[in-house]
């Protein structure tokens, strides 16, 4: 830095203070994880963000990396409405890809940047208690036929215990949560990582769920990348989700959102992770990019700041 | 249980009151994981030691199962003098077996006897701080000449930060550790994981050090199962190993013990671990199992117990 | 312990885990702390459940002790209705037997099981805040005729104050209670042992009250020891004593007992303190010993398990 | 109190802030227990000491009380050289008269004074460890004629653990310890209850150790009480020892005034406990009463005050 | 002290232990910390309390220095209806008065009684958040003609924040609090003393509020000194209020300890700071000084004491 | 902010890494804080360091306005050798202008920041313990003629003590300490700032003392401001003071931050206050501003950097 860059750091001081203390939790999705680039754009903004004093629960999951060793072992994945239907060889390639091979470039990437950061799991100390997904009645989005799909070893989230998150916080270190879950049998079960961030962001009264993936945030038209909203209510998203409007992968997305700002989580965000320094120019920007989803009450607040 | 049985519980006691509050690092390798009904063992084993008070760290590797990781991935692992030659892909499975298919494995196990086990590696919270093996002279043991080997991403121990363990032990966590490493540049390495849980346990001045492998533990004559060394102080192994009398795999294993007992370590193990409950007939029984190395003072404790 | 008895000690192992950081307040009457080996083995089994985590308050009295001493002294003690007329010179006989004699005989006997057990009494840190009782009118059992008795320094509890207890519970100590009572003027009252252990339960919101004595259970058939009722509800107790079905001194023990489970405290044991480690036999075993009591709610949980 | 007695209060002032925070050990002996009045005075006095901040441990024995009470029992006790012999009889009478009679005494008139007195003997986790007296040559004053003597359950003190009582103190709570002690195997003895004092002092580097007794201090005539010495450093006392000055029952005392200050105590005073708040007197006038030993240095310390 | 003074300590006792662990906020007007003798007078009295375990905070203004001042430096001050008109060179006097002079002053005369005082205002750590009073109509007393009147920086307490003062308590300081008040902008505002010693009390519900004021209390007759109320309900003083009976500068004062009783402190007095040692007087005799205001249920509590 | 300057945001990272955790005393003079633009900024750059995790003490004088204070009472201050003669009056306008008129200044820019300050002085709670300056023998620089100087209310430091500003950082409060000292008699003293910020930089064992002055730093040719050493060990600066090369009012700065340094504070800073945000200039840019004096092995440190 020089001398006159510093007037430009003061300029942040009111965003610095405003988030000083403030708890968030930031799902990250496999195709930054796979990015060195992106993960170090990452893990630079995640450095400044706990050095200003903000803690940070990190979240992730790992698609598109487990569907290359999946190939790699020579078996196509096969993936049903969005979700990986997880046979027992799917079920190693998850742990493996998930826990061991993203799990651990994060740390590495946050290392380097000086953080303490300890990499866990939702089967850790009971973070994620999860249940079998029962058999499933799915439409055939070809012939229009319905069949009964068991997903494997795909769970769903029964509770959440965020005690191990809180202490690793309250002494100084960054979790980083991969989202497997477990159960008291010992089973271990492949999650969403969208949702382990949601109901651990609503569990821990987070200030903030960030979900980093890869488009720019909800667009008005999905055609046109400049119509994106900033910002929209949570029952505005009901309507566009009944309308419509809202399409593909942004509809489970857009609902995470909505279940987390109702679940009591101030503010809910997605942001195109690739985008450099995204996270930063969410927080230290008025304009802000991608799309905040918030309450009503939320909403007042937000537009007197 | 009937009535009766409760007997032998009250037998059990003076060893319970032996071992109360005292801390182990136990090493497991690869092997024990990838059987399901020795990880259940284990798991038992471990419950009870952890229900009855003994601080418990366990520490494991996994190489049979990279081993095979590799071989399916269509690469065959060089392995130069008993360590892995880790290149690129083979850091990447190293990751992947064992942050990801071992520890959680493990963990599963562990939460199905109602432990609460955290899984993490020597990347977490710079637990283990490595730095990248020189380039070494290798001598070939068919031909006897000397090459020049790269060893690629295997690590040597620079230093060891446990307070992460320490804080989980008193908070009641388990803490399960993969023998990665890392450097504050962000490098992953792979690590011996027998030197790894010597050095934790050092670090944490643990009471014991306890390396199950596939072995009955140090036999006097290798060929006589029988053999088997019950108590060994670090002095006279220092005489067996310059005599060539202890030889192949067991060299490194008992330079480890030795080490840690030589670093403040007061007992260190090395057990069959796929023996049923060959840990607790350790901590159980007058006889005992496998071989324990300690240093004169302590032989002298022990003999007088 | 030999190698075998190690499977015994893993049966063992779901007990353990049940009964992991319960808190229990046991009584044990006067009869078990005069004879050595019945102390030996209540402070055995003591010890054992302090190991595996179990959190315990010892409670006692020493009636037959009392009287002991008391013929010594050249005075017969008078009891009516079980209860100790306490004069003067009574009190002075039952503060030593109590506080002095049979809680050191137990400090004794938990120290030589390595336990570090503080010897209490109700008059200490305002456990017991005790009220003299009233003179009452009590029935002549042979001649029919009501006389007005005045009990002298028997004491009524108005108040129990377990923070001590708790505070020494969580600094690891082992606290053992004779059953004294005391209130603001400094006067001292000889209090039902049996009430004391109960209300110390009711307010520690303990998971078991194990009153420990000298006969086999609650019988339906007092004649038939054989006939022994494993589990009962409180109402069933109710019934029972309103029926004339339960009698003599088991008539007060069952009602403390149904006192304390209506108080909060889970389930409510009456044991034979003399039959070799019941207590043990009743925390490992699936049949148990004695009889437990519990509400209708907890009996269902109890039938689950 | 009036209006006028305010001043008085002032005066006092400048000694309570003199002894804020100290640590006193005070041992009375069984001669003030046994006299109500004297009781109730001690009583108050250490109210006071209380409620100015000072942190105080109490220690008796009860020497006249264990004799009356055998006597009761039919059987003289035999005293030696001020030390009694302690048979099997003998143990009983003094675990049920200093832990039972005179400890709940003690803690009655404590709590009469809102003081929340917890009773406790050297058995108690650990805090008196000893090791039974072995058997003595012991010259018979009147014949002159030496025979050996076992003196039976009569303890030495091996080593003294005050965890329990720093953290009562620490709790607020104020420990009253009768001197008895205990041995690992869980046998119990009787031990001199100024040695208890003086080694807890010694161990809690106590700023004074207070022996109230039913002497004046020491008196440079024997004969004549207006002789009182107020202040003496140990190394004049090791000269009226040897030059026989000091005679009699005061001979052990002094020794054990002058062992306490050589092992840390900072002052050490034997005061007439009979004499109506002696221990005020001592404490809130400059004149004092009793007799202060004190090292060298410390002597300094006080003539500069 | 004297022998004999040392029964006037005990009489002290019984007000001791009734006012131990107790919280008073004293008011002490700016007449008292001119006055280096009241001002000794007061510290010693402070002193006393600080060593019986009473938890104290001081809060003064320094109204007589403030307009000393001001004259010396050429501005007479305007007062209307008590309160300062307080420009911008008057805030300055005030801060300087207050925070710098008295504040010191009273530092030092608590230091020469080896108190750890900590000097604090309003503006530290957010204790009083205040608002800048809005222009007021005011009648003229002689005139009879109203006036819109400009306080100034005289603010109205928003909220406090005695969470600093909860902390220095708690570690064993005596905070000393001027009567300054912030906002968030960083404006300095000149705050009624008696006012943020009340709000302090009822925040931390404190045991008593006591004012020290320059009068004897609250006279039936004004005119008669010797017709003091002692004691007299909140209600009463309602009645009193509106009657007339109370006048000039006593309306303020009652007004304010009516409020502290209705908002939670026991019991509220005014005591005249200068009669020596009135607090003492106060706390330690059954008569009192001054005049204490209570809510009807606090009165009964007195009456039975 | 606009989003390419989160880019410069970036650049600071490591700066922030480099001084995360770590305490600064800060001393800054009257001049800053009567320049309300000054004091914003030296806010807001303290606002900026808060939040990035620095520890900070401020330490200020008040020299200027203390002269004002006293021209406008009609008193010219008396200044020797750079130490104000303080006399009873200007003792109390010390008093009132730090602790009252600076510090509340101080706290009211702070709180507009949003910091929870905590005014004190080296008064409060004894953190300056001081002594009243001798009498010395003071050459008349004109005359030559050498005279005996009173000082008067001017102290010494005899010893600091720490711990209120520890516990104070500990809870996240920012302490502002003015530069008077006490002794136990309640004396207060005059001290000097740069003085008490050294030595409490010293007993804290901070990380940098910072000394915001008028000057740009030490000038190599005082006629000359580009003449500035950035870097300079206190050897040398010993050479340069001898050598006569510092001189003026910068000879006791230099003399104190060597001191500093020797004492163990491991970088002590002198700087221009008034040039726009030099603080942080200072500490966020390679070049720096000011002088900074190291011991040689702190240099060899800075050098490596």
């Amino acid at each position: 830095m020089n001398g006159s860059d510093v007037s430009i750091l003061l300029q942040a001081l009111p965003y610095i203070r405003h988030h000083a203390r403030a708890t968030f939790v930031i799902k990250c999705g496999g195709e930054i994880a796979r990015d060195p680039e992106a993960l170090e754009h990452l893990a630079t903004d995640v450095a400044l963000c706990s050095h200003i004093g903000i803690r940070l629960v990190l979240v992730h999951g790992g698609g598109p990396q487990a569907t290359e060793l999946s190939r790699k072992l020579g078996r196509e994945p096969e993936i049903i409405q969005g979700r990986r239907v997880t046979d027992d060889v799917s079920l190693e390639v998850t742990k493996m890809v998930f826990a061991g091979q993203i799990n651990i470039d994060m740390l590495g990437a946050l290392r380097r940047q000086g953080l303490r950061a300890v990499g866990l799991s939702g089967v850790d100390a009971g973070i994620v208690d999860a249940v079998r997904r029962p058999e499933t009645d799915v439409e055939d989005p070809v012939t229009g036929e319905t069949r009964r799909v068991d997903f494997g070893h795909v769970g769903d989230i029964r509770a959440v215990d965020t005690r191990l998150l809180c202490k690793l916080l309250e002494e100084g270190y960054l979790p980083v949560v991969s989202s497997l879950g477990g159960d008291d049998e010992g089973h271990i079960y492949n999650i969403n990582a969208d949702t382990v961030a949601a109901r651990i962001a609503i569990e821990m009264k987070a200030d903030k769920l960030i979900v980093l993936t890869n488009a720019p945030g909800l667009l008005e038209d999905p055609a046109d990348p400049a119509s994106r909203v900033s910002h929209v209510s949570a029952r505005r998203c009901d309507e566009l989700l009944r309308s419509g409007t809202i399409q593909g992968g942004m509809v489970p997305k857009i609902r995470t959102l909505v279940e987390a700002v109702r679940g009591g989580v101030a503010r809910a965000h997605i942001l195109d992770g690739k985008a450099p320094h995204s996270l930063l120019v969410e927080l230290f920007t008025k304009e802000g990019t991608g799309t905040m989803v918030t309450t009503r009450d939320e909403e007042k607040r937000y537009l007197d700041e």
